[in-house]
């Protein structure tokens, strides 16, 4: 089901060979030197008989940021003699055994892209060699031969990232590391200390699972089958980050290996810490550009002793809004508040995903509220049944027993499959365009109604569904081929008006490729350049999941 | 009130000029050469006639992280004329006018070192001039000057940090920034959205006052006199990180000043985001040695409905950490959990800072507990007596109006002036230590315990206070000058202690000078090499607070 309507770095980038821009003072980030005119000259002549600029020259003279034209395109192994030479070394890191990487067709394909991405993989675009490490030291040596032959490395594990985070956009020398196959362990629950050492291939579903088992809890509720290493990449959050955060919020430390090699642990295992750089904030987010994760030390919450959920329905998603507005301003902590639109709700009827096919088909919120125990919660209900009404709530109800919970909660768990389902009924072939964004709480309802007003203007099948209580929402489009653009121009158009409305351009997916002109567009030149610097002082030689987040190289002219 | 205990940087560092080492690839970061013989010899010939290494070369090709070995020692500006000129420069950009600089006496000393600091200035460790900035661009004017004429700038706001945050470090040469005169206006809040945008300069008790008159509160709480700007930089915390989390957790975006002058606004106001590189996170914790912050916008919180105060007496710390660590695996959220240890409460009762003075003189746990209304509330409150009674608890009493609860608080609220107060009765000239650490909360009470032990044997008065919740306690030892080699040794045994128990050599304080030892012992050299890269990325002349957090001088001897 992959799709190659997009092409990306069709060619192999070139060797430039330029010389370096002679100025009075010649500067390179940690040198300064004073030229005099005999050493101009000799300086001239030094530079005609060496290789220059392989690889890059800042200009600007110390500055705090790295801008794309200061640099030169970053310059990968291509030789297929030499690349031969490092998977070699690669393999017998990880002993030859042939269970530990492959180059089958299939898992080269299932590791380029996946139905759901917005930027899909050309043909080309495979890794050439696929290695499953078994440890943290496998990683390291791994990436210290990649670092050695300037071999691009793609951190792999759930797969389920959403802009092309994975894409190998460096045709024929790419090396994709997949932490899932045997770095999946759970390490050491310490429940007394409320964390959890895990490896990063384990799938936060089966962690979820297995601190249910001891009434705990992990934070964060991503997609189905994202792991841990993706969750701290991608700063994933999902529908309990209005209670319990984001990953930002839900990381204790991480162990993770630089580009060169170098291992890395952040933290031990304090509750909280002032000391030094967050380092762990700079790594959760980075989507691979930065460091390889192999472990991490995440947080657990205590379930709720009782828990329930409630859902009302609205005449319009501005109701639905101020309704969650109001909670919010009265204070009122729940642990979930989504809001699905019309659209969602009908396909969810229509879809049979739940045994309730009889829901309004109106803007709807779900509810989920805990508590120590039923009388707290019954007041909770009652409070949050109090604000519906006064916001023209029709409809509102609410489980008493877990079975009902279950059930209603359900029809938020099969949104995005019904919205795909539904599609499919019509076109075999539909694709499907999941995007989000985030703004201010007060521009919430402004903006999703903008854009379903643009969507249903397309008459491309549409739904949204939003975090209601962190001012974040998802827009699913279906669409054929010929319609590609026509969605396009709709995820264009939501971005901007999230964007000017002070949000962000993405909520939870991350930037990955299909963002990156968003991330530009919402913060502009200067941080972005920053970003930039901090990539390359800790990947001078690009070779972490490169075209990532930001640009690396001035000759990379996609969007 | 200074004092002179300690001489750090007695002489200023010297230009040292030594050639690049030579080898068959010379690289910098982001260069590589490779050398013909031919260029070999051009190359030294050139490199004979270059004023080389005036900065700092990195060995190692292309590594991930830079070690202190790697550095040339920073080059400031020592000329005075020079500096002059510079100065002239900058009294420009704040329009000549002698309200926006100082270079009094008393003003110098005040920006040096404070009371409660545990590292202090030596007579010569003043800077050179103070700025009052009016505006991010009067900071960015700063910047570029300064950079241009490689002066340190230190960025001031509340000047309440404990281990030498802002001690002149760089004699002769240092320009202090202060942002508490012009830039500490609350710019706007946006009450929908529970965020409001500050300038740097504004006190956290200021905007608590101004966001309570509207229902809301600042998430952290910090010690008195603290302002934005410090807060941020330090990642404060608090009683209340338990309930609202850190300032990692209340900050939304930051607008800074780069060492180059470069403004950066990381973020518009979402209220999560997946959208590139956490540079809040970055600059939260990074103490002014990464950017100058001006602005900000933090999050803000609805204030409870309802709020009481209870106190329950312990046996022994122990028990009392039992108690707190039940409740905690109960699910119970509450407000604020902290602990005053005996020798606190004796300094309380004698102290008088509260109307009550008959406070049990043992272990003691001060509890907020926040709800919708009073059923909520009593509901609670009968959970922890239960929980309290369970674990020993002597006597436990709660505030039944507000007036009580003020009363019950406010001997938290006295605790380190009434430590201070008991000594200056014994010894006018008694001097304070006051530090902290943070461990996993299952080692909360036998680090405590031990720590104890230690000070109690040393004869030295002292007391703890600890935010059970989070695992963070607070020492503070009187010594007087006789004694600071005692109360050292305590507080390195105490930071050790805490590290070994997977902890952190500070959970809130900070680093500064005075913990950079403990920092390297925390993490190990890869991390902080690691801060070192990334501070040379943003930082390359490393002006911006030098010496603070990690060494950035291989010259620099001070421990």
């Amino acid at each position: 089901m992959l799709k190659h309507s997009l092409r990306l770095f069709p060619r192999n980038l070139r060797f430039h060979s330029s010389f370096p821009a002679v100025k009075s003072t010649i500067s390179s980030g940690r040198h300064k030197y004073k030229i005099s005119v005999g050493g101009l000259v000799l300086g001239a002549l030094a530079g005609a008989s060496l290789g220059l600029s392989e690889w890059s020259i800042k200009n600007e003279q110390f500055s705090s940021t790295t801008s794309l034209e200061d640099l030169q395109p970053p310059q990968y192994c291509h030789d297929e003699k030499v690349f031969d030479e490092a998977v070699k070394k690669l393999k017998a890191i990880l002993k030859d055994d042939p269970a530990s990487f492959t180059v089958s067709k299939e898992e080269l394909d299932s590791h380029s892209d996946s139905y759901f991405n917005s930027h899909h993989a050309t043909s080309e675009q495979r890794p050439k060699i696929i290695l499953y490490p078994h440890s943290t030291q496998d990683v390291s040596e791994i990436l210290k031969v990649c670092h050695e032959y300037n071999i691009p490395v793609i951190p792999f594990s759930g797969g389920t990232s959403l802009e092309g985070h994975f894409l190998p956009t460096r045709i024929g020398c790419t090396v994709m590391v997949d932490l899932s196959m045997y770095m999946n362990q759970i390490i050491k629950l310490n429940d007394l200390d409320l964390d959890v050492e895990v490896q990063a291939g384990v799938p936060w579903e089966d962690l979820n699972e297995f601190l249910g088992e001891k009434g705990l809890l992990f934070g964060c509720d991503p997609g189905p089958g994202a792991q841990i290493g993706g969750c701290i990449a991608n700063s994933c959050s999902g529908t309990n980050a209005y209670r319990y955060g984001t990953m930002k919020e839900n990381v204790v430390n991480i162990t993770a290996v630089l580009a060169d090699g170098t291992i890395i642990k952040t933290k031990k295992r304090p509750r909280k810490s002032s000391a030094g750089y967050n380092l762990n904030g700079l790594l959760i987010g980075s989507e691979g550009t930065l460091a390889v994760v192999t472990e991490a030390t995440v947080k657990c919450h205590v379930k709720p002793m009782k828990e329930t959920v409630a859902v009302g329905s609205f005449p319009s998603v501005g109701d639905a809004a101020a309704c969650t507005s109001r909670i919010i301003q009265e204070g009122i902590q729940l642990n979930a508040m989504e809001l699905l639109d019309d659209n969602m709700m009908k396909v969810i009827n229509k879809g049979g995903a739940t045994y309730k096919t009889d829901w309004i088909e109106k803007p709807t919120l779900f509810f989920k509220i805990g508590g120590r125990n039923d009388n707290i919660i019954a007041e909770v209900v009652s409070e949050i049944n109090r604000i519906a009404k006064t916001h023209g709530c029709h409809k509102f109800e609410f489980a008493t027993n877990d079975d009902e919970k279950m059930e209603l909660w359900e029809a938020r768990k099969a949104a995005l499959w019904s919205v795909i389902n539904e599609g499919k009924t019509k076109d075999s072939d539909i694709n499907v365009w999941t995007t989000d964004v985030a703004v201010p709480l007060s521009q919430f309802s402004k903006v999703i109604e903008a854009t379903k007003e643009e969507m249903t203007a397309s008459g491309l099948q549409n739904a949204i569904v939003g975090h209601a209580g962190d001012g974040n929402f998802h827009a699913f489009l279906l669409y054929n081929d010929e319609q590609r653009s026509k969605a396009s121009e709709i995820v264009d158009n939501m971005v901007k008006r999230a964007i000017d409305a002070e949000g962000t351009c993405t909520g939870e997916h991350g930037v990955g490729i299909g963002k990156r002109k968003f991330l530009l567009e919402e913060l502009g030149d200067g941080p972005v350049d920053l970003m930039r610097s901090l990539k390359l002082a800790m990947d001078p030689k690009r070779i972490l999941n490169p075209d990532k987040i930001f640009k690396i190289d001035p000759n990379d002219d996609e969007e």
